[in-house]
């Protein structure tokens, strides 16, 4: 057996097992042609093992490389200065009305240009990088105009070739109603459904599309109007769903077929059932629960119970979860919502790939899944879940080619 | 004017004003001897001033060196199968039983080599460098011996000479009461008195004395005993204080004349007055709040209105909080306690040089005050507080020697 790598005498967190870490303590693994081609006990290991690059673990941790399945993390402006002043006591209200909130976004990010939009972004992935994170989700949502929308999932794609990463991009139009549209949504819904769309679809930038179903937002018949659209020119659909109440969104999306229902703090028992008969995957997004003062959990004991593959991502956003720690979302999802630290790894493996409908190639260390790895100098899988903002990652691999290397 | 090092076109936050960051915009900062010697706007620079090494700021913006003045960071064993117990269903009473908590760590550390000990706690240190940390003050307290004691401080005063820290160790035999002294605490607080204070002072590696005041450990009395002849023998005092109840003992440790009141969730408003008289400083550690789902906030607006400083640390420690990011604290003291950006990153400035009796020498950017800087890629220093678990410092110098460098 030749291999372009292998490692040799490293514990492997497979991650294969519906519950638990699925261990293989002292294992070995071999990469050929971006795949795990073998893995097992290093004792067991064919005699005939031969590799072009060999690595000893000495008793390091491997997993599957970390997989965040939910971000807008491409945008330009800053908005600290908000933070700052709500902080001071100023009101949210008070702040929109001065041209604060998610409009400041779209207005930077619409003027910025290409190459400072993906300077200013580089560096949020490179955070993700630097914590094992091999896969991303970015999603547009900050143009609103049609432009602007492939501008930042072009920046995506680019941020993604550039850094050797898995991006997997998402059209997120109906993040919000522009301001050339207030009053008039249904007016950006049909531009939405007959321009945009399309021309995403066109531009190959996008495979999945998103909404924001919500009262601040857009309403659930306009939601299952794009999405119906999307699922027609072949997209992935999800859904940011039931975050601040319960409009049954998350079983809209799961009826619709959805890969994912996002946040869904408030979502209903009649919406994990339906999610439960999808496969829908719950993203929970700690960051973003903690950054709003949130009390309202989601329903983790319903997902338990219906089996619901439950994912944790970032949400990395310059509002509400200005977050670029993949590793400190998963002590989150423990602390804050309760679930067990191999919970928390699977849904930033094994689960997170499901939620974007790559579950056949990566998310867990398995024969034939790409040789997307990261490797953790820790005593156990569970001291990532425990840590609070520690980071002991100190290599990882996406395809079988070295990505972050040396020190955190 | 002659310097060995001299920032220029530097954005300097000098935390030398009561409230806000005292920003100097574009700045020059010199450094002769270790010390600050000059500082201002760059444009107001001595037309002779050379320096031996110049550096370009470039619009980055330069802290006073970082300050965690409360960690137990010395410790040997690892709990993190605590934590998942505990999200798994098992009762903290169920684990304490099984010999979990505390004790556990106190048999792993006395067990464990200085060695062994120094390996285990250095990746601890060296994730609070990487975040611009200078100073760090590190507890004893896993020992309960005296030979055990000793030895933390021991490996607390070789962590901070090998990687150029200042460290300041704390004596903190009162953390909990031995097994070998069950149902005898008095006995074990009258050997702590005259057996470990005496040559704790001896062997010089402590400057203050610490004790935990709460029904689970020590009571007032026990506390006031200790801390009489610790300040008899020349020591600082200081008290972890009404962290889980109101026991007044935030009052008593301001009575003594203590520099730091900690944790303080329970504080009553006598107390706050206490410590408002005395200078004592309320050092806030969010950490241990968030970990133990406290609901119960310390008195922010009281603090306030005594003007009684507050700082912010890490607590870092196996159990409770499990943390060695200084910067996630700095977001979690507002995020969760309410804390404007400036006030918590004069927590871990300005007031906390204060709360470990260092406010003549670090702390803020001052001429005269010890060159211990850290420079942050940011747009303004509320980045440094609105950022959750991202790092953006860049480097750092330990009265004037680079101390970190390089990428995060």
């Amino acid at each position: 057996m030749t291999s372009k790598l292998l490692f040799r005498h490293t514990n492997l967190v497979t991650m294969t097992e519906a519950t638990g870490f699925g261990e293989i303590m002292d294992g070995a693994l071999a990469v050929r042609d971006g795949k795990i081609c073998w893995l097992g006990r290093d004792s067991e290991l064919p005699k005939d093992a031969k590799a072009d690059h060999e690595i000893d673990g000495g008793g390091a941790w491997l997993t599957p490389g970390l997989v965040d399945c939910h971000t807008h993390l491409v945008w330009a402006g800053n908005r600290a200065d908000e933070f700052e002043r709500r902080l001071n006591g100023e009101s949210y209200q008070s702040i929109a009305a001065t041209g604060g909130g998610i409009r400041s976004t779209v207005r930077t990010t619409r003027a910025a240009s290409h190459e400072d939009l993906f300077a200013h972004s580089a560096p949020r992935l490179k955070d993700l990088i630097r914590e094992g994170v091999t896969t991303v989700e970015i999603k547009s949502g900050y143009g609103l105009d049609l432009d602007t929308e492939l501008k930042m999932l072009s920046v995506a794609k680019r941020l993604g070739e550039t850094h050797n990463v898995r991006v997997e991009g998402t059209y997120l139009g109906a993040h919000a109603v522009p301001w050339e549209f207030e009053g008039r949504s249904d007016d950006y819904v049909r531009m939405i459904r007959h321009d945009h769309l399309p021309q995403v679809r066109a531009s190959g930038l996008a495979t999945s599309v998103d909404a924001f179903c919500e009262s601040i937002a857009f309403n659930s018949s306009q939601v299952r109007k794009i999405l119906s659209d999307a699922k027609r020119l072949g997209f992935n659909v999800k859904l940011h769903a039931d975050q601040l109440s319960d409009s049954g969104s998350a079983g809209l999306i799961a009826e619709m077929g959805g890969l994912s229902a996002d946040h869904v703090e408030y979502a209903s028992e009649a919406s994990v059932r339906a999610m439960s008969s999808a496969s829908t995957v719950a993203v929970l997004l700690p960051g973003a629960y903690y950054s709003l003062h949130e009390s309202h959990k989601p329903p983790v004991e319903s997902f338990r119970r219906g089996k619901v593959s439950m994912a944790v991502a970032t949400d990395c956003n310059p509002g509400t979860s200005p977050c670029s720690s993949l590793l400190l979302m998963v002590n989150m999802a423990c602390v804050l919502f309760g679930l067990t630290p191999s919970e928390a790894l699977a849904g930033t493996t094994r689960c997170a790939a499901q939620a974007l409908g790559l579950a056949d190639r990566i998310g867990r260390l398995e024969v034939g899944l790409e040789a997307d790895l990261a490797l953790f100098d820790i005593d156990h899988p569970r001291d990532i879940a425990a840590n609070i903002g520690a980071n002991r990652c100190v290599a990882s691999w996406r395809a079988g080619s070295q990505l972050h290397s040396g020190g955190t």
